[in-house]
C-alpha cells in the first residue's frame, strides 16, 4: 500500500492506494466519526464492491446503510442528488453520520456534495472505482452536480477525511473507461511533470494492459500531482486552474453531445488537443510537440479530434466556463511539455480556428 | 449608523445598522469584487426597495440584473433556488460576480444557499429588510433550504462580505411580521444577556411602537451577541447550538402545520416556552420565571401555546432535528433568565409532558 497526504492544516487527510484495500476497516474507521455510515454507489458499482464495503465495516461494527443511484453523467442532476437526500433523511442519518462515495467520478462529486449540504455538513470519505477518479476527481474536495447550462455549475469546496484507492476495482473497469481515466493521467505530465510525461511515452501499453505496478506507480504519481497543487490551492484562486487543461474545451463537448455521450475524458482528450493547437499557433508548441502528445492519446485509446458542432457553439457554451472573468475566457494551456499557463488573451479568431483545425 | 464586526479572521465581514443605508454605495462598493452584481429579492419586497439598491449600485457604476422570488416559507424549496442558479446562468453571472439578497430571512437563506453553491461559491451580501432577518438570520453564515422531511436540511456555511441592514425598511413590516421578530431578539436575553432581557422589559411597547432608537438599540445589541457566539463557533461545535433556544420545538411546529402557516418567530415563541416549561419541570426555572418570558412574548404579540399536533407526531417531527446525536434529541433549554445550556438528558415523558402542558 502507498500513502500520501494532503496537506490542508486541520483538514489534512490520507490517500491510500493499494490492492484489496475495501476490506480493510483499520484504514476506514478513523475517518469515521460515530459508528454509523451511508454508502452512496450507482447500479453499476454497487453489485459488484457494496457487500465488501459493507461486511467490512459492520465487522467493525458500523451501522450501514446504502443508496445506489442510475449509473452515469446524465443522472449527475438535482432529481438524483434529491434521491441522497431522501435516504439520509429516510434513514434518519444525522449530520455525524459518515457518507461514504464508492463509485466514480459522478458517485463522487455528487456524494460529495450531498455530504457537504446534508445538515450544513457532514464527515465524508472517498472510495473511487475508476482511473479517472483514482487518479482527478476523488482528491482535492472539488464537488458538484450540472446544470442544463453548464456542467458542475452547482458544487461546493468540501474535503473527504480519507480517499481509499482500491487498485483491485480496476480489474472490472470497462477499456473505454480506462482509457477515459488515462486522459488525466496525461494531464498531470503535461502541465507539471515532464518526466512523467516521459515515463508514461515509455510504460503506456503495460497501463492499457493493466500491469498491477505501473497502474499502481501511475495512480500514485498522479495524486501526488494533485495533492500538491490543491495544498497549494484549495480554492482554486491561482495555480489550481491549471488542472483543468483541455477542460475548457472538453466542458463544451460534453454539454453540446448531451451529457454522458462523450466520457468526461475522451472529451478532455480532444479539448487538450485543441489547447495543444491553440498553444501551436501561438508558437509555444511545436509541430512535434503536438504529434506527441497525440500519439500518446492515440495509444490509450482516446480520440484527438473534436465533434464538429461548429465555432460558433462551441466559443458559446464555452462562454460559460467558471474560469470566465470580465467576460474573457481564461484558457489553460500547455507552453511547453511538462509547463501550463493561464492564458487570457487570445483572440476568439485564434480560438475558433483552433477549435476547427481539431474537428472531423 | 452603528457598526459591528464579525471576527472571522480572513473572512471577517462588516455589519452596518442605521436609516437609508440603502443609498449610500460606499457601503456596498467595498464588498464587491468587481462592479458586476445581482439582486435576490422576492415579490414583496422587490417592489419597495429593488429601485433604490439598484439605483445606489448602478449610480456607482455597478451592472446590476435582478431575479424576484414568490415570498414565503412555502417556497424555501429546491424548485425556487433553481431559478436563482437558472437567473445566473441565463444573466452569465461570473464567480466573481456578487450576489445581494434583498429581504427576510427565506431569500436570505436562499441566496446564501445559490451563492455558496454556484461554481462552488461567490461573494455575498446580505440586505435583510425584516427584523427577524436583522437580528438573526442575516448575520453568521447559515444558508438553506427546506426538505420535505425538515426544515434547513439542505444548506452550507457561507459567510457574507457585509450585512447592511437598513432600518427604514422596518417601516413597511407588517406587525405580525415585527412581532415573529421579536421571537429571536428575547431569544438573546434569555440565553447569554441577561441585562438586555431586562431592558427588553422596561422597553418592549417602544419596540412595538417602531421607536426607531429603540430598535437600533435592540438590533445593535442582538447582533453583538449573535456575533460573538459566531466569532467562537462557526460550525456549531458548541456554544452556537444555544441559538437554537426554541427552535427544535418550534421547527416541529413549523413542519406540522405545514411551512409557512405559523412564522418562524411565532414558532420559535412557542416552542420556547416548551423548552421553558421543561425547565420548569427540572427544576431550573421557577414559576415566576416562566410567567416573566411569557409576559414579554405575549406583549410582543407572539404566541405563548403551540398547536395541538399531539405530543406523538411533536417528538416524530423532533426527532429530525440536526442536533440529534446518536439518536438523542439534545435540547437548548434555558438554566435561568439569561443562561441557557443544551440538555441531552430530558426523557421521553418529560419531553412529551412539557409539550402537552404548553399546547391549546
Amino acid at each position: 500500500m502507498r500513502t500520501l497526504n494532503v496537506a490542508l492544516g486541520d483538514r489534512a487527510y490520507p490517500i491510500h492506494i493499494g490492492r484489496g484495500l475495501l476490506a480493510r476497516p483499520e484504514l476506514l474507521l478513523p475517518a469515521l466519526r460515530t459508528p454509523r455510515a451511508i454508502i452512496v454507489t450507482n447500479d453499476r458499482v454497487g453489485p459488484l464492491y457494496l457487500a465488501t464495503l459493507r461486511a467490512t465495516l459492520e465487522g467493525a461494527g458500523v451501522r450501514v446503510s446504502a443508496v445506489e443511484l442510475p449509473d452515469g453523467e446524465a443522472h449527475k442532476d438535482w432529481m438524483t442528488l434529491n434521491r441522497i437526500f431522501d435516504a439520509l433523511l429516510e434513514g434518519r442519518c444525522e449530520r455525524s453520520t459518515t457518507l461514504i462515495a464508492l463509485g466514480g467520478g459522478v458517485v463522487g462529486d455528487m456524494g460529495g456534495f450531498a455530504a457537504a449540504t446534508y445538515q450544513r455538513g457532514m464527515p465524508f470519505i472517498q472510495v473511487p472505482t475508476t482511473l479517472l477518479a483514482q487518479v482527478d476527481s476523488s482528491v482535492g474536495g472539488k464537488t458538484a452536480i450540472n446544470h442544463p447550462l453548464g456542467k458542475n455549475m452547482i458544487g461546493a469546496f468540501y474535503q473527504p477525511r480519507l480517499v481509499l484507492a482500491d487498485t483491485a476495482t480496476l480489474d472490472t473497469l470497462p477499456a473505454r473507461e480506462l482509457a477515459a481515466g488515462m486522459a488525466e493521467v496525461i494531464k498531470y505530465g503535461l502541465i507539471r511533470d515532464p518526466g512523467f510525461f516521459t515515463w508514461l511515452e515509455a510504460n503506456l501499453e503495460r497501463l492499457v494492459a493493466r500491469d498491477a505496478e505501473a497502474l499502481a506507480h501511475a495512480i500514485e504519481r498522479s495524486c501526488r500531482n494533485k495533492a500538491e497543487v490543491v495544498a497549494a490551492d484549495e480554492t482554486e484562486q491561482g495555480e489550481r486552474a491549471l488542472l483543468n487543461l483541455g477542460h475548457t474545451f472538453g466542458h463544451a463537448i460534453e454539454t453540446g453531445m448531451g451529457y454522458g455521450t462523450w466520457l468526461h475524458g475522451e472529451a478532455i482528450a480532444a479539448g487538450t488537443m485543441m489547447a495543444a493547437e491553440l498553444s501551436r499557433r501561438l508558437g509555444w508548441l511545436s509541430d512535434a510537440d503536438v504529434g506527441r502528445i497525440a500519439a500518446l492519446f492515440e495509444r490509450a485509446g482516446l480520440p484527438v479530434w473534436g465533434p464538429e458542432l461548429g465555432t460558433g457553439p462551441y466559443l458559446e457554451l464555452m462562454s460559460h466556463d467558471k474560469k470566465v472573468e470580465a467576460g474573457r475566457l481564461r484558457l489553460v494551456l500547455p507552453k511547453s511539455i511538462g509547463q501550463a499557463v493561464i492564458h487570457a488573451d487570445a483572440s476568439r479568431e485564434d480560438i475558433a480556428a483552433a477549435i476547427a483545425a481539431r474537428c472531423r
